[in-house]
């Protein structure tokens, strides 16, 4: 990447909880290194030239978007299941205990074989990088190769994410389970070098495949591994080399009832030696699981003492919405969470959520937001979504509205997700200095999507811009998603 | 077509609301006038020859679909606003009143002008058969001559639909409204007869386009208006030529409250004159305008006498998922209404609903009766979907359910719309001497959907349907609908 990435036309980003950014005219420069190096709004067509020689850039060719396109920042997908994808749309009529027997477990046995796993592997990045999902925060199987092969994939595929092996030497089937902590350990330290072992896109770029550590969840690992987990978080951090975290939290009645009942059998006989305050979210405090890298998905039944333990530990949420409806696990309570100041992002749950892609969590994320103001007593129901007029400059009483509004979706989309990833200083939206992680959407008619009605001939050369960002949010798919870029790359998109 | 059209391959639809037909080499042969003349399943390869010979076809060309291909019928959406098309997408901060108001209204305006609305229309009606959408019920604006339009483009794409302009002469927007009762009826009765008048396919064919009275929905008619409409239904039953009604009940909170009192209003200035049981759906029925033709949209919340007078009228519910969690309206009880042996059909309700196209619908509706469930003390939390023995042969007790089961949600896409369309001897599933409203679906991945995971290499070469099946209906988009027939002649589909 010898000159600089220049593109002219319209943008639209998250810059806080409640704030979208239009810009039309603006004209964007990504360096080499995949940085945004400058970024100029309304430039009138006629002044590009003369800008890009004051930046000492004359005559550097300029990529110019048209009407009906845009540049978004890539989405971050904060909770998939990569083995899980071949199954998605199937096993709707389960619940998470039932599901995990029936329908995942069995799946994610036949990813011993590394064979198998880089061909599906190949195939999960390459769809959700066509999805607009720029970071994902992937669980792989329990087998060390084969996450090794994801690992090695998401890389080539130049994807940035995270991968995890599932540590899970419990309550599993006797064909799916690890045999002992120490094995599970050993194959998530060999996990972690393998991928810091792979080479940055040059000397000074950050790394795009992080290593996360993976507790599947409280009832499939026991208390020494979780132990062991914790312990091995701690060196890290020590060391220097923070390590994240990912594991489920409070999705389901059964499960959460199921957790209590093993932990506090275990908490007698001694096995949880930092103390439990007999919750959930505290099997993981009390091992050290839980910290401000820690991703914790689902959280649909928190306890008060629960929430509090998150926003203490400043660990973050992974919210996933279809996954939820879909499971009948419930709708996670995501307003109170971000008056709480939790960090929220979304996840696709693939496939406890039948939805590979981002966009459609926003309109599942929407829609539990609906169901919990309708199901509220306060709810105020034929107030609109504009938050009230103190929310400009803090948090929306996110508890008044009746649903959750279109920035703050967005923003649990993007930033919100990077933030949640620790990569907020890196991407997320298109700040000067951050890499250059985003899609160029197309909302033309010659796209094909014929959910999307984008009418080329209204709302002038500018005035389109708020409406047809509306429209793709909620009819947009993958066929308007022209190009996807990752730290500056051109990794993706159903370019025409 | 000269020659009968005849395919080999698999198929699925739907034989009551709660069996799928699974069909493996299915051989069907539709005639000239887009009839099924006969289907014989599980015909080997070797003998189709020979079955065409017995037949008289010896020779005839057959069409022979390969593993990931199958024959479904065609969706039925019985609600859906023409002219909302363009809004698809916005305007979702609103609810009902409001959203009228601010985002319908001021669009339907516009359809005074024939022009653009012959452009809208035609965008449509190709859309929605390329969504797969073979019956369609339309709202147009409450303007004849572009609702004439909007007839002749869905004559002329070779849609089946029903097409009615809206009847609103109260409490709209002075610049959308109709100035009197007798214009609005002069009106309806010039678009029943320019609808008659449109050539059928062949003389022995079903008219494709059927008129629909469409009463916008009580709030927008004055009792004088709903009167004349109701006496219009009468003397066109009289005289053999029954036209079919469609409205809304029972959506929003709001509305049902300005309903009754408007209605109320009304009946003590003695200007309903058939008596009026105080109910929603009672000024409907008062003013005779229930009865097996009318297809009421929404039915949210619904009192028990409205759900006695639905099943005593044999009225149906026409249930519109995506609009109602949208707009906020709620989750109506789909499952109650079809233990009472009501019709039930799916609905878009664009662009109340942002998703154009039934198999979405087909997803919102179960997600709505999983929120039911949930929100339900005798809900089963772990008991997978299968019904109880004793329901093999009747209506399952779906109240005992956790969700509607995928026969059921399949019924209401099709048999069960065809249903409430009155046109259950005609289309809704592959019975012989049905006219062949049909959608190949085509699994494929060169397909290019990215959202749908099927894998050639699996199920062998029949196993594969059930699974396939339901991995469309979760994960397929009109990407996936090769072809689409209406009495048996190619309208649509997104062939390669």
């Amino acid at each position: 990447m010898a000159s600089p990435l220049i593109l002219y036309g319209s943008l639209v980003d998250s810059i806080s909880l409640t704030h979208l950014r239009y810009l039309s005219n603006a004209l964007i420069c990504i360096n080499q290194h995949g940085i945004i190096d400058w970024l100029v709004p309304n430039v009138p067509s006629s002044s590009v030239a003369s800008v890009l020689s004051e930046k000492g850039l004359k005559g550097t060719q300029v990529t110019q978007l048209k009407k009906g396109q845009f540049l978004s920042p890539g989405f971050i997908d904060t909770h998939t299941h990569a083995p899980q994808h071949p199954n998605l749309g199937t096993g709707g009529q389960y619940q998470l205990l039932d599901w995990l027997e029936n329908v995942t477990f069995p799946r994610e046995a036949r990813f011993k074989d590394v064979d198998y796993s880089r061909k599906v592997y190949e195939r999960v990045v390459k769809r959700t990088l066509d999805l607009g999902t720029t970071t994902s925060c992937y669980y792989g199987s329990l087998h060390l190769e084969s996450t090794k092969v994801l690992a090695d994939v998401v890389h080539a595929g130049g994807q940035r994410g995270f991968v995890g092996k599932c540590n899970m030497d419990s309550n599993c089937p006797s064909t799916y389970i690890e045999p002992s902590p120490s094995a599970s350990i050993a194959d998530t330290v060999s996990l972690i070098s393998h991928i810091r072992s792979l080479p940055a896109s040059s000397p000074t770029s950050t790394p795009l495949v992080q290593p996360i550590i993976t507790p599947r969840f409280a009832i499939s690992c026991s208390a020494p591994l979780l132990q062991g987990l914790g312990d091995l978080v701690r060196s890290e951090k020590e060391a220097g080399t923070e390590v994240a975290v990912q594991t489920h939290l409070g999705e389901n009645h059964g499960e959460i009832a199921f957790t209590k009942e093993i932990f506090a059998g275990a908490n007698e006989r001694g096995g949880m030696k930092n103390g439990w305050d007999g919750s959930y979210a505290g099997v993981y405090e009390s091992f050290g699981l839980l910290g401000e890298r820690t991703i914790l998905a689902h959280c649909v039944h928190l306890e008060e003492t629960e929430l509090q333990t998150i926003k203490r530990t400043n660990s973050g949420i992974s919210h996933c919405p279809t996954s939820n409806l879909n499971l009948r696990s419930g709708c996670a309570k995501v307003g109170e969470m971000l008056e709480r100041g939790i960090k929220v992002g979304l996840g696709t749950d693939c496939s406890g959520g039948y939805e590979s892609g981002i966009l459609s969590q926003i309109r599942s994320a929407s829609t539990t937001s609906k169901l919990i103001s309708m199901a509220s007593p306060s709810s105020a129901p034929s107030s609109p979504e504009t938050p009230p007029p103190e929310a400009a400059t803090s948090t929306p009483r996110y508890s008044t509205l009746p649903q959750l509004p279109l920035p703050t979706l967005f923003h649990l989309a993007t930033l919100g997700g990077a933030s949640l990833c620790g990569l907020d200083k890196v991407v997320g939206n298109f700040e000067v200095g951050k890499e250059f992680d985003a899609l160029l959407v197309d909302l033309g008619e010659e796209r094909g999507n014929g959910a999307l009605w984008f009418d080329e001939e209204e709302g002038g050369e500018e005035g389109w811009l708020e409406g047809g960002f509306e429209q793709w949010i909620w009819t947009g798919d993958d066929r308007n998603i022209a190009k996807v870029w990752v730290q500056g790359r051109l990794v993706g998109g159903k370019d025409l």
